[in-house]
Parts: structure tokens; C-alpha cells; sequence
């Protein structure tokens, strides 16, 4: 045996109660005051240490995030930063100062530009991109934070904390520093005797900071209908119509934007009159859309399981809870890595859009000089391998009879054929590979891989990418509905017809849809206005996107 | 608009409020009598209800599951049943009595027989075999549960929940009940005033009843080291230099067996002889495997987060908090959801084993007349289409210069070529193809399919799956170390020599291991009173495991 026997087993916890022991002057309690929050960071991390800081893209740890980068760089440095979101300034300015040196993330949309120019000026040092639950999941295994910087609504004097409708990660980041001897701080918006709920135990929880101010949140997923364009609504009755009726879709995933919002105002018009409510679209992992509303109100929805809250739909979704995951209390529960989970594994359909698209179906939003990330579109937008279980859906994109074969999930790409300022979306070859180049990353940053691509939508027609049988006829369906953009141009008039009569593309005739009648009146609802009323004054939208 | 406004937005919160007021008779708190259960049931479930019934491999909700046996089917009746593992008897008395119709589970090993023989009596109706993870992700979509039936180690007054060292999918059952009106029942093996660390807070759960005796706990992951072959001792050497230190895998999970125990007790010795410490196997996504004890002894386990617990090693984790997840009190938290995410996503590689494998690589543990299901080996033992950030080994999977090449996950299986019973392992087709026909299931019941498999190892050699750039060549590499099966007398000796040279089939030769060296007394501990030993006392295993 040759067993090293001397070394202690409890090194982590040891660590962490001496920087506890070393914050005594500061505070006795689980309470830091909040003008000694500079102070208190300066205690309890130390240099070298793994930081996860709580940011996605919509609730932002502001007020630790802030404290942090005032922290001296000569008591903290050399951090390793582990964040889903970088999306505010200090987030960077933190590796300006030296504080922090290499990053882990998920998604930099906002920073994009900045941190691919830190990254060329050697100012940051690159760990990984992940999707949101890759890097959940590091959390547990290679990437174990020593400290959790984390955000809540309210804590009580016990440190249990209520985070309301923005769970969102904030368990499992909590969850990966407590029961590692790690230290977990949550900054809330107030101190209360007793919480509506408890979202997260005391015991999980070493100190609570009072912010000055309460944390950011983002409407993010807020699509004002007076922006939706007839090609758009043209869009969405192409995919209610030949892929949602057509392969009986029950349960799916919306990312954000003015394309699914289409659809989801189009339910309880267009998908109405074609007879479809309670036959289709009952179960949904997204956020609370107020653009879901009046297919909420129509009766189309059964459940809904989201990711995280959005600003304006609190009252609104404590009032539907038949609809929505709600606590005790009323409010909703919303749940990052479950949602992520369930959008993975539990649904027929994600529909998601591109910046690019190349020949066989590759797409990616990242573009030249960026570093955007991956947020989580290519944890849903992909073929779970591991799925076993089948759905009606499911079984309808098995298009072999091996007698191996099995369905797969339906992943559905909605573009225009150009951008605005008359980029083309189809392109012979992705940004991404140049970026790979650029940044050095050890794979271009494709956000969905072709193979796993099973239908595109463009305002040409759908093709139906997962009936095809080589790369060749999965090209020329593609082509076929390329318009004008140069892969477009490659198309063979010939060719696309066959693919229409052996139902490998559909124009909007093909599926019964003149575009004639693709107008906006077929909203259900036209402007926020509207989805107030809709709502009966339960949905409260920000100011910003309030007209009257 | 056509909005119906008269419906009620809260029928699941009115029918739960009412269900519990027609508990008032049997209490007034939220704790059931012990005697009192079957009659609170009869009273919390109705007809019809979705009951999640906490039952995995490891731990059972043995109480509750007696109990809901004993409910009068005149009240209780037409149930829909969630299990994750069907493997008490009564679990299944439940559909002869009519209690229970329909049933969604993930595993059915101890029951296998039985389930394949009532479907076909038409005594159940299934819904689908699933993985855990899709089944945990449905609660969330289109299997909300009414009724969640859990056990926990410990409650108090408020409900408040510690599920100790096995708190596996606990939270994640109770999550999705309570946060959609469904009511959570929780038996305890005991109510206490202050519980050691909360798990689960109180606000999510509605009764606790002390159980008669504590919950069923199988020691599934602890294999006895006597029982491992010189067979297995040569794989494993095979494994250790041919995958682990050729591809240098940081991160990885073993499933349960003596394949993947003989590895573990090979580390401190073999391992150590090729100077591999620090180098490989440093962060681990599995339950406290005995076997593991003398590599952590030894300094080479960094980290280890784990689905559940393991009878016998509560000590031994809890004394070595440095490796394992604990809470501040010191115990395990383990957590079935999160440690299946790594195990997709964070770590480089899966070692899995089977009954059958195809030509192409194709593998089941399912056989004729037996529905077993999947358990986790599926989600974990896939290459995940949505993985972005790299690693080394996962960068070594990549055999193509295509610009959007990627890398992929190591997927690994190691098995004899013949079973116990003279039975080939490597078939022309598998049972799961007859299963499919006899059990009407929509698809064949595949454990893993081949294209995800990159390494196969066998007592003749390893096959290096993911070089082979045809169906051919996979076919002919895994002829190459499929020894006298029927598959394997298809190889051609003078492919096999080319495929060799091309590194597509190592012999043990080829990886300087001579077949001699392969003895028991390589392994770190020959028995389990070794195994204690090397724990210094701490691993207390179960009586059925002593000798001594």
C-alpha cells in the first residue's frame, strides 16, 4: 500500500473558515454592511481563485459585479472568472485592472467586440465558450468555484433566499460553491423578517449584502408586434402550417425574436381558423412572452416551464398559474438548468434564427471581430442523441426503416435570405471559420451544425432537410430556397420542382398560404397595447416600450 | 378578440386546497400519522392523477409505495404512474389491483420480466421507456405531476427536508410538484428539531410521514474485488494505456462493474508505474465507489460529484471533503439531475459495458422478454451534438480537416466476448430488434447506438472506432477484437495486420502489455477488507460484503 497518508483531506474548508474568521472586524453575522462590501471581497477571495459571478442574459449580479472590479488589485488578482453572461462593462474591466485574468463563459453578446480586442491585446486569457449548461455542468466537475457572487430578491436574517421570478441559475451556481467549501455571497434587494417563499436554503448560504440598488434585469424577451413585417408573418403561417400541423408538434422551445413572436400571434388567428387549438403547441419551455399572451388567453396553452422571468409579466403570470410554474406564494419559479434540461430532452420542436446559413445548413451568429458565445440555442437546437423516449413528432422525422432507426427532434431555422443592409444569410462559407483563425479557438463557433438542422424557413418556402437522403439533395433544397443570395443562385429550376413533388420543399403555395393574405391584420395582437388588453392590465410593460 | 374569459386560471391550486381540507380529520399539521397514511392518500389522490413515485436503483420511497399498494382501488384508481425505476414488487401490484393504468419510467431492471409479461396481459398501458434525465425533463413539459410520493432521511416541524448522502433526484421530483400545484409527500426515516442541513426547503413540500422503518437503500456500486478476472485486469491495463493515457482523459464516468472496478484498483499500481499521476482521471462524475478508494488514497482524484450515495462509504466521504461534494455538515449531497449533466457535458469520456454488440458497433442490455430500460447509460454514453467548449481528449476525436471539424466525447465499452453461458456478446443483430416487435415499442430499445461509440475494448485488443472513415472499416475493426464470435470470424487476418498498423485495432502488444502481467496481484485491493483498509477504518461495508 502505498497510501499518502499525511496530507489533510479538509484543505477547502479550512480555507474558507480562515477568510471567514478574517472578516470578524467587518461583520459578526451572515449580514456584510453594504458600504463594506469592497472591503469584505478583499477577505474572503484571494488570488488565483475561481469567481463565479452571476450574469446572464437577462439578471446581473450589478451590485457584487461592480464591488469587485473596486476591489485593490493588489490584495485580489489573477482571477479566474466563470460567468454564463460578460455583459457589462466592469465584467471587463476587471481583467484591464488585473484583478482577473482568464475567463470561462457562456455568451458576450454585448462585449463581443471588446473581448475579442482584449483577447488580440493579450489582456484576458481564453478558457472555454460553452452553452449555458456545459459550463453548469463544469461547475461540478473541473471548474469548482471557490467563491459564488450571486444575485436574489430578498433574504432573510437566516440567509435563505427568495429569488422569485428570476431563479433563473442561480441555484445551481449555488449549489456548486456551497457543497464544495466554497464561499457563497448573494447580494439582495432587501432584508426581510420572512421571505414568500424560500428559493434557496440558509444553509447553503454564507453572506447576504443589502445592494444599493436593486439588481439588473433586462426585458429581453419583449417583441413589440408593431414591429412585425407581413414576410415575417409570412414566415409564421408557413411554419404553423407545414411543420407545426404537419408533424403534430405538442411541446416546443421559441428563442427570442420577431419571427417566433409572429407565430405565437398568429395561434389564436391563423391557427385558429385552420382548426388546430388543443391539437397543437399545448406545452412550451420559454420564457413568459407577453407576446404569448392571447394564445394563453385563447386557451392554446397548457404549460409553460421557463428559463427565467421577464420585466412586466409578474402579475400577469401569478394570475395564470394554471399555465405557468408558480410557488406558494404566487409568483413565478423559473429554472435555467431545468428549462435547459426539459428543451433538450422533452420537446418535439426548437425554432431558432441565423445571422448565416451556409450550403448544407450550418449556421452561426457569430461574425467578424466578435466573440458573441452560445447562450443556450445549441443545446436545443441539436439531435439529443441520448433521447430514447418518442413522441408523435419525433417518430415523424424517421425516414429509414432500419430496423434501428429512430426519430429525431425537429430543429427549425426561421430566416429572411438577406439581412438588413443587404447581407445575404446564405453564404458559401461561415464567418465562423474566420473567427476560429482570428481568436485561435480550437473549433469554428457554429451555433447549429447542419446534420442536426431538420427544417429551414425562408420567406421562399420550407425545406424539408431531414427528408433528404445525401448532401447533394440536402443542398438543392436548401438552394431552393435561397432566393437571390449566392447559394440561392446555385439553384436548378428543375431540380426544385422535383424536390416540391417529392415534398422536400413546399412554397407557400404548395401548403395552401397565399401570400396575399400574410398581412399584419392576422395579429392578435398589433402593438403592446394591445397585449396589455389582452392581459386585462395584468401585463405591466417597461416604459420603454409603452406608446400611449 | 376572441379571448375566453371565463374559465378559472387556478383549478390545480382549488383542487389541491380542497384535497387537503379533506385531510383535516386525519391532521391538522403536516405531519401524517404513520398509521394514518393509507387513508391520507385515499384522500390526496384522486382518479386519474400523475403520481411521481420516488424509486431509482438506489434509493426506494418503500413506505409510501407499500402503502399506495394498500389504498382501496373503489377510490383510487386509473393512475398514471411516473417512476424512474420499477423494482419493487408492488410497484406493479399497483396495475393488477386497478390502483394504477398507465406507467412512464426509466428503469426496470429487478422487474423486467414481469412488466414485458403484464403488457402483453394487457394489465398496463406504458407510456415511454425513457433515460432519467428526459423523464426528469418531462415533469416540467407534458408529464406534470399531480402527487409526488419522496423519501427523505430527516424532517422537521416545517417540512424542511434533509435527504443526507442520497439526495439523488429528490429535489428535482419535488420541484416540479410543488411549483405547479401538486401536492408533495414526503416519508422520513425521522422528524427532528433541527435537521443537520436543509435539502429541500419547507415551503415545497406539504406533508411528511415518519415511515415505519427507513427507506430501502440498495448497495448497487460496490463490487468486491475477489471477483475480478486476470481478464479484466488485462482490459483494464488495456483501457489505462490505450484510452486514458493515449488521449490523456482528465475527466471521466465509469458505470457499475468489474470492468470498471478493475481500472480503479489498477490506478495506484499500473497506473502509477507508468508515472500517470496528476496526468489522467482527475475529476470523476460517479457514485462513491468503494473501488475508488485506494486511487483517492493515493492522491489521484481530485474531484468527484455524485448521482447518489453508496451504503457503507458515508464516513469515509465525509472524512474526505476534499474530493467529495459535502454539505457544512460534513455529509454527502449528491444530485442525480446535475451529476447526468456533467456527465453529458463536462466530462471527456464514459465507460459503459454491454450483453450484445452488433457489427456496426450497435449495443443493448435489453434481451427477449425483458423490458429493462435504459437508466442513465444513454444520456451519458452518447457524444452530445450540442457540446461547444473543447479539451484535449475531445479535441483527439477529431479526424477531419473540414473547417467545421469538432471533436467529440470518448465513448467507451468494454466487454468479453463471450458472456457467462458461452453466449456471444458480438451478434449479427440484437434482441432489441425482436423486443421492438414483441413489446410493439415504436423504436428498437438501442442502449448505445454505434455511431457514438469511438472505443470498443475486448480481452483480444481495443478498436479505435472513431479512425474508421467507412462503415466497412468500423465493421472490419470490430471483427478484428471480436475473437470467435460470429462477428468476429468474419475478420481477415490481413486487414486486421493494416488496420493495426493504421491504428485503427491495437492488440496488447501493440501497447507493450504483456497478456502474463495481467494477474489479481496488480490490483490495489484483492478484497474488501482491503479496501477498508486502505480507508483506514472508515468504509463500513454492508454484511453481505464481509468475510472477515
Amino acid at each position: 500500500m502505498q497510501a499518502i497518508k499525511q496530507r489533510s483531506w479538509k484543505t477547502r474548508l479550512e480555507a474558507k473558515e480562515k477568510r471567514i474568521e478574517n472578516l470578524k472586524n467587518i461583520t459578526s453575522s451572515r449580514i456584510i454592511p453594504t458600504d463594506k462590501i469592497v472591503e469584505a471581497l478583499e477577505q474572503l477571495i484571494m488570488p488565483g481563485d475561481r469567481v463565479v459571478l452571476e450574469g446572464n442574459n437577462q439578471k446581473q449580479a450589478s451590485f457584487l459585479s461592480t464591488a469587485l472590479a473596486m476591489v485593490s488589485p493588489q490584495k485580489v488578482h489573477d482571477l479566474h472568472m466563470i460567468m454564463s453572461s460578460i455583459s457589462r462593462p466592469e465584467h471587463l474591466d476587471l481583467f484591464e485592472s488585473g484583478i482577473a485574468k482568464k475567463v470561462d463563459f457562456s455568451y458576450a453578446g454585448p462585449q463581443s467586440l471588446r473581448i475579442a480586442q482584449m483577447l488580440e491585446d493579450g489582456k484576458l486569457t481564453m478558457g472555454e465558450i460553452h452553452t449555458y449548461v456545459e459550463l453548469y455542468g463544469r461547475l461540478f466537475v473541473d471548474l469548482i468555484p471557490s467563491v459564488a457572487l450571486v444575485a436574489a430578491d430578498k433574504a432573510d436574517a437566516s440567509g435563505n433566499l427568495y429569488t422569485g421570478p428570476n431563479t433563473e441559475e442561480t441555484p445551481t451556481l449555488v449549489e456548486a460553491t456551497a457543497f464544495r467549501d466554497g464561499i457563497v455571497i448573494a447580494q439582495v434587494n432587501e432584508l426581510v423578517d420572512e421571505l414568500p417563499r424560500v428559493d434557496i436554503p440558509g444553509s447553503w448560504v454564507d453572506f447576504v449584502v443589502v445592494a444599493d440598488k436593486p439588481y439588473q434585469l433586462e426585458p429581453l424577451f419583449t417583441r413589440d408586434p408593431r414591429h412585425i413585417s407581413d414576410i415575417q408573418i409570412l414566415q409564421a403561417m408557413m411554419v404553423i402550417r407545414g411543420i407545426y400541423e404537419k408533424h403534430q408538434v405538442q411541446s416546443l422551445n421559441h428563442g427570442i425574436g420577431y419571427n417566433t413572436a409572429a407565430i405565437e400571434l398568429l395561434l389564436p388567428t391563423y391557427g385558429e381558423s385552420l382548426g388546430l387549438k388543443g391539437k397543437i403547441c399545448k406545452h412550451w419551455t420559454l420564457n413568459p412572452h407577453p407576446t404569448l399572451i392571447p394564445a394563453i388567453e385563447s386557451g392554446w396553452v397548457e404549460s409553460v416551464h421557463c428559463f427565467g422571468g421577464e420585466v412586466g409579466m409578474e402579475k400577469y403570470v401569478a394570475a395564470r398559474r394554471d399555465v405557468f410554474f408558480t410557488g406558494h406564494d404566487g409568483s413565478l419559479r423559473s429554472n435555467r438548468t431545468l428549462c435547459q434540461l426539459a428543451g433538450q430532452y422533452a420537446v418535439d420542436l426548437f425554432v431558432g434564427s441565423s445571422l448565416q446559413i451556409d450550403g448544407a445548413g450550418n449556421s452561426s451568429t457569430v461574425t467578424s471581430g466578435r466573440l458573441a458565445g452560445f447562450g443556450g440555442a445549441p443545446n436545443m437546437g441539436h439531435d439529443p442523441g441520448g433521447r430514447r423516449h418518442s413522441s408523435q413528432a419525433w417518430l415523424d422525422m424517421m425516414t429509414s426503416d432500419d430496423p434501428l432507426a429512430r426519430g429525431r427532434k425537429l430543429v427549425v431555422q426561421v430566416v429572411e435570405t438577406f439581412q438588413n443592409g443587404n447581407k445575404p444569410v446564405f453564404v458559401e462559407s461561415l464567418d465562423a471559420v474566420n473567427v476560429k483563425k482570428d481568436a485561435a479557438l480550437a473549433t469554428a463557433p457554429v451555433m447549429i451544425y447542419g446534420e442536426d438542422v431538420t427544417h429551414i424557413v425562408t420567406e421562399e418556402g420550407i425545406a424539408y432537410l431531414y427528408k433528404a437522403s445525401s448532401m447533394e439533395e440536402r443542398r438543392q433544397a436548401i438552394a431552393a430556397i435561397a432566393g437571390v443570395t449566392p447559394i440561392g443562385l446555385e439553384h436548378n429550376p428543375k431540380k426544385t420542382d422535383k424536390l416540391r413533388r417529392e415534398g422536400l420543399v413546399a412554397l407557400p403555395e404548395d401548403l395552401g398560404i397565399r401570400r396575399t393574405d400574410a398581412t399584419r391584420s392576422l395579429l392578435a395582437a398589433k402593438n403592446v397595447e394591445e397585449l396589455v388588453e389582452w392581459s386585462e392590465g395584468l401585463y405591466e410593460p417597461p416604459a420603454k416600450f409603452r406608446s400611449w
